[in-house]
């Protein structure tokens, strides 16, 4: 999307030196746009690992660039394999909850594995990487056009009503927006296209602690590219929407269960809570991608990663011009950090995927992925 | 209750001069422990307007010294009647959702009302601001014999059913702790009572954005008094009660209606939504004066306080050793703030008073409360 008038994505391959992964560096949004370079798989690993990348489909296609940089450097490691397996175990591993990363990594490692010269083995993970990418952009556009349905179908019987407020309201929680993909978004995509075509959309922007992705990367997106929203802290979406402020939920996944439970970022199943209880409708937005049909309860089955406690007590901002970080829980008091938790299927109204739109249903995910 | 072994009250009379009221300014904890002096109705008013001062019952009894204070300041107005219904006035205002403030208030001035000595005056309304912090101190005493009755029954039956996790763990949202009153809090009454008699309590608290009460309040005085206790952000609680980490939630509130729904911190309703949806009993601790028995549907009839964005985009800490405020959100994003929210009565398990725990509905509240 654009950010202040110009085109970006959040990775690509360096135009002038194809051994070269561009990406920005999404620590130090919403503060400085500095783009960075990943030019070998330890760089891929510590973008991930460190949240520089984040995003269910952003971290897939890093994983992916990840193998191709490993290739690269497998050339001095004698056959290779041996190397190229132990990158792919550290890069899987990177992101426990992230379904996608693993999908990607394997994807990328039997694509290469009949090739053994190296050479050649490297430009095909080029290759697939690129088109893995590309697939992301392509599944996260389609993921807009479904969810502009929505949109626009909301807004037609919203103005029917006459309402006082002339926009249509929508919620979101973390970032699943072209940030955290590669262009688009997952959640925002159906947004941004409803804006571009003149719907009149307002997002309200949950801030996300402990990270903030709400506050610091959604915001700062909507305000670069133009899309009118107001932030809010996670406490205040029940309250909006009891005061009939939200017409709709729109969140990503990281991971959903085959049967359409969804593991978002944590304080998603809150929000489905409210707008449960308020008859608003709470659709995910996700490429089917980050689906995992080996597993069918969230709750039971999902591993929900424990974070560093470092994500709540310290704050980062800006002062004075400098980023800054400052300490703002009392020391000696112990702290969790949670990173994710799981909505339950009947508190989901639907699923938007790059296929279409299905309830949050084995039967119906199946129908529109019945190669599974 | 105790600061690292001191026993200390949230506000009280100069031992050595009656006609000043200490108090801890809270705005400053948990970074540093300060005791202010206020000397003018004035004092008093902007204690409570910039919340040096919060929580109702506390907030209530500023309100009765800063009547009291007045009445010092009135012997310089002539009569002085018309001073004190001026400062009465603003005192009143001063926070619009506290309904125990007004309520402080008028008690005050319809107490003096009879007596045209100023002298007489100033003694009365001392004496009578006394009384009233006498009255919730022992409310909140009476709120934490109370509530340590459900503790006790509900860690017997934890216990009895040899549950893996040797502690009762209770969830609070902001700080109805000590601070917010004079003593014991409301929420944090039995809690506390339960400790000192031996049950293992673990707290898990809140971080409570935008201000972090809970983080910075309840953590600081659950730590100072030595109660085992969890900090994690607003968005956790869902998560935690879907995986029986929460045994009860006990909240507190600024106005409850005479049918039982709660206007507490924002951010209240969005845990009764996750305790009913995982069958967790959800209390709300709160002496009677903060019922408002005048309205009934809190959803309809409680007006509910915007307050200055600057308490979302600006955060708080300490950095190299000095209390430091960073901004946090990018800038030119709208953001808005809504103080608190209102829980629908369905919603609550039971209201803990001074006099009892009754159901959250008219009935129930009128049989503890016939006067009304």
């Amino acid at each position: 999307m654009n950010v202040d008038g110009k085109p970006y994505q959040s990775i690509w391959v360096d135009a002038s030196n194809p051994e070269v992964i561009r990406y920005i560096n999404q620590l130090l949004l919403p503060f400085e746009l500095r783009v960075e370079a990943m030019e070998t798989s330890e760089d891929a690993l510590e973008a991930i690992r460190t949240m520089k990348v984040r995003g269910a489909p952003l971290i897939g296609v890093t994983g992916a660039f990840g193998i191709y940089l490993a290739c690269l450097e497998a050339k001095s490691h004698g056959s290779g394999n041996e190397y190229l397996e132990e990158r792919a175990e550290l890069l899987r591993s990177a992101r426990p909850t992230a379904v996608n990363l693993a999908w990607a990594v394997d994807r990328m490692m039997e694509h290469i594995s009949g090739t053994g010269d190296s050479h050649d083995r490297t430009w095909i993970a080029l290759e697939e990487a690129v088109a893995m990418m590309e697939q992301e952009r392509e599944s996260c556009l389609r993921i807009g056009q479904h969810g502009l349905g929505l949109i626009r179908e909301i807004w037609k019987q919203k103005k029917g009503d006459s309402a006082d407020d002339p926009r249509i309201n929508i919620l979101t929680h973390c970032n699943a927006g072209w940030l955290a993909c590669i262009d688009y978004g997952t959640a925002t995509a159906p947004i941004y296209l409803a804006h571009d075509e003149g719907i009149p959309v307002h997002v309200w922007v949950d801030e996300t602690r402990p990270r903030n992705q709400g506050a610091r990367l959604t915001a700062w997106e909507l305000a670069r590219h133009g899309v009118p929203h107001t932030v809010v802290v996670d406490n205040a979406g029940g309250h909006l929407m009891q005061h009939g402020k939200v017409d709709m939920v729109i969140v990503g996944s990281d991971r959903t269960t085959r049967t359409g439970d969804v593991a978002n970022k944590i304080g998603t199943y809150l929000k489905a809570l409210a707008a449960n209880d308020n008859e608003i409708p709470f659709y995910v937005a996700l490429p089917s991608s980050s689906i995992d049909f080996g597993i069918r309860s969230g709750i039971e089955e999902i591993r929900i990663e424990e974070r560093d406690t470092g994500e709540v007590s310290k704050m980062e901002g800006v002062s004075d011009g400098e980023i800054r970080e400052v300490d703002i829980i009392p020391a000696g008091s112990p702290i969790s950090n949670y990173g994710f938790d799981v909505t339950p299927s009947r508190l989901v109204t639907g699923l938007i995927t790059e296929r279409g739109i299905c309830g949050a249903n084995e039967k119906d995910i199946l129908k529109l992925f019945p190669e599974h």
